[in-house]
């Protein structure tokens, strides 16, 4: 693939989000209106909703957890900006990514200015079983599913192979379990405010009260090598690897580059962006890597000009906690087999050298499949405008990434944004 | 909405489709390839499927209808053009035609020069209550559902306002239907390749041999005002208002304008494009007519600099007969209140002033959801070309239009192409 260049420029000027996590009482509409009106305390000059010109909405499968296709032109709707151009971006876990860099593309068309992203998935609502069948739609039917697997499966079976290639211990997913939680319980928005170790307390405290015997673990790692405390679901994934079920929606306000200032002293820029596809997991030369992330990590790099080295942080798609540490490599921050060693050594810390997933990640911020990545989008707003709170990373980062994977790679997005004030 | 200038032009270079019908051995997978093989038959110079960048892809809901989401990387993976970007967009059965409008979109940003567009659908795998429940997700679950209606009872009510507004007679219906299994009747790929006459002969013929008395329909009207010939569904529409379930796909090659000579010696250029969203049948001020289509339709002419005169033929989204009456009215070609009366004087059809669904449109030629609105493009290119066989208009049209609508009209996009050599 040749680079191509874009006619003109994209600007982030603000974005929003609902609190993730499990809401009987709320559907789509409900949590993509809370995004919406959270919005507006990011686009520090304000903004008139009439601007906006179209919505492109990351959603994964409305029809299935809630019997509402067409979603784009209601939630249009009911934030009021219809009748602006309305659509679904589906791309199983990717949707939200993908429907950033659609409407940066339309941006940069020409056609319209000021662009609205949202994504939204309502998933609570269906009982468990029920879940886990809809999820398993975005698996490939013919060459996937007859397996036998649902998704902890596939990420299972990548994560055998990864331990099996570069020699690495369970243990490292504990790390990148144990540091998201940390993060996660210092973002408000999150599904799981509870560090692992808040988790392991209460879990002792329960059997207390309950009189039944108190298990001994003395720290995380023992919680979480313990199938007590931390049930394996699907070999080598525990519980505690796994990304919840979730409800939620986040919202992005794209702008032409020029048009910026007019919303924000403050916008970030979108300096590279990049999407590949693939094949059915049995295609693949490796199971312990996501070749299309590389690849859409490599074409981002490419328009941005810069190198992994650059990234201050990073936003990956940690569905199951092997994935983070896939992503860490695949997008250059450690080499091919050292990516579990970095987890283990606190190097994606928020005080390492490169921080991942500092909102808490899809495993402790949650995981409503077609917000995730554009509330990956969020937290880098937070993160490079100061902002993150208790979680801020120090440094004044200027770049961030985010990087949303659908199925087991058959898509990967990955988008860069600058600061530049 | 003030109108924008892309910032660089889009062309045709060729379609492709499957035949549309109801295929119990098919699969999306299956239909796809069928297209994209048929489209090398188009593209007059040749390709190197290599070429292309990008696939977007319309399709309703291969989720509910084939337990297969994140379809847009699978069927890319099946025609080999992996790891390109791909993205599947869903805008209920205007699906189609805003994956179109994305492709081209994207094009004109500069960061795609050649793009491959689909559309497909795979509907008939289902029992048919589950069809009906599936496509009722496309409706608002919460204003529209609830009031006890499916698809054809909401053009239904659309049909009795337009009768009660303007004095139409139920006759005016029924020559749509004739006119569109008239020219389903002269497409190879239509699911419907019988005239209502020949249908209605073919019953008389049933009833002979069976025994039964034989019914004395004297012509199609005969027929189609018998309940026994044409029962009811939703009053006023009956069933030969209605279009098919269907299985299907088709396919369209964009690329940058000032490549589009290395793919064939004529190519169609999309000269106008617009799209428009609403919110659900109860908002509206009038269900005598589709807003977002006026929209639509008017973006695009003022984008093409044309008039609706100047359209030498459509393709317009007949998912029921009353739809395409009033679809001669927003798009212009008639004042509101006059389709009706076009249609029963035979404007519409092949040599009418103002040909409308040469293809059989959605009624005769079918109606796979996701694929509908690529299919409308397939008709035009033949017809500017005039390669459309015996039902190939005369006076070698040179401006053709696609009007795709999602749910009720909560989405409209319309496509205008140009062939000028």
């Amino acid at each position: 693939m040749t680079e191509k260049k874009w006619s003109r420029n994209v600007a982030l000027v603000g974005t929003g989000m609902s609190k993730f996590g499990a809401f009987s009482d709320k559907t789509s509409r409900d949590l993509f209106v809370e995004a919406f009106c959270d919005l507006k305390n990011y686009v520090d000059k304000g903004f008139d909703p009439k601007r906006i010109e179209a919505l492109y909405l990351g959603n994964f499968s409305s029809d299935q957890f809630e019997k509402q296709a067409h979603l784009a032109p209601i939630l249009a709707s009911w934030i009021g900006i219809s009748p602006v151009p309305t659509m679904r971006i589906e791309d199983a876990c990717a949707s939200g990514g993908v429907a950033l860099r659609q409407a940066a593309l339309a941006i940069a068309s020409g056609e319209y200015d000021v662009v609205l992203v949202g994504g939204v998935e309502k998933m609570t609502d269906l009982h468990i079983a029920q879940v886990t069948e809809a999820l398993g739609t975005a698996a490939d039917s013919q060459f996937e599913i007859p397996a036998g697997f649902t998704f902890p499966g596939f990420y299972a079976a990548m994560a055998t192979a990864y331990m099996a290639k570069y020699d690495a211990p369970k243990e490292a997913f504990y790390h990148v379990s144990i540091k998201n939680h940390k993060n996660g319980a210092l973002n408000d928005n999150a599904q799981y405010q509870l560090t692992i170790r808040q988790i392991m307390e209460s879990k002792k405290e329960r059997a207390a009260i309950k009189g039944r015997p108190v298990p001994e673990w003395e720290d995380e790692m023992e919680f979480l090598s313990d199938p007590k405390g931390n049930p394996n679901i699907a070999w080598p994934m525990a519980l505690f690897d796994c990304s919840p079920v979730s409800d939620g929606a986040a919202v992005a306000l794209l702008v032409a580059e020029d048009l910026a200032q007019e919303f924000t002293d403050k916008p970030l820029y979108l300096i590279g962006s990049g999407q590949a596809s693939d094949g059915a997991l049995p295609d693949r030369e490796t199971l312990a890597s996501i070749p299309a992330a590389k690849l859409a990590g490599a074409q981002a790099y490419r328009m941005a000009g810069i190198n992994p080295e650059d990234i201050d942080l990073a936003e990956v798609h940690d569905c199951f906690t092997i994935a983070e540490i896939m992503a860490s490599e695949d997008l250059g921050f450690f080499p091919h087999g050292e990516g579990w060693k970095a987890a283990m050594q606190g190097k994606t810390a928020r005080n390492g050298d490169r921080p991942i997933n500092t909102s808490g990640g899809l495993k402790a911020k949650g995981h409503p499949v077609g917000a995730s990545g554009v509330g990956q989008v969020v937290e880098i707003w937070k993160q490079l405008h100061g902002i993150a709170g208790e979680r801020q990373i120090e440094g004044e980062p200027r770049i961030g990434l985010t990087h949303n994977v659908g199925g087991s790679g058959q898509t990967c997005v990955v988008n860069i944004f600058e600061r530049r004030d």
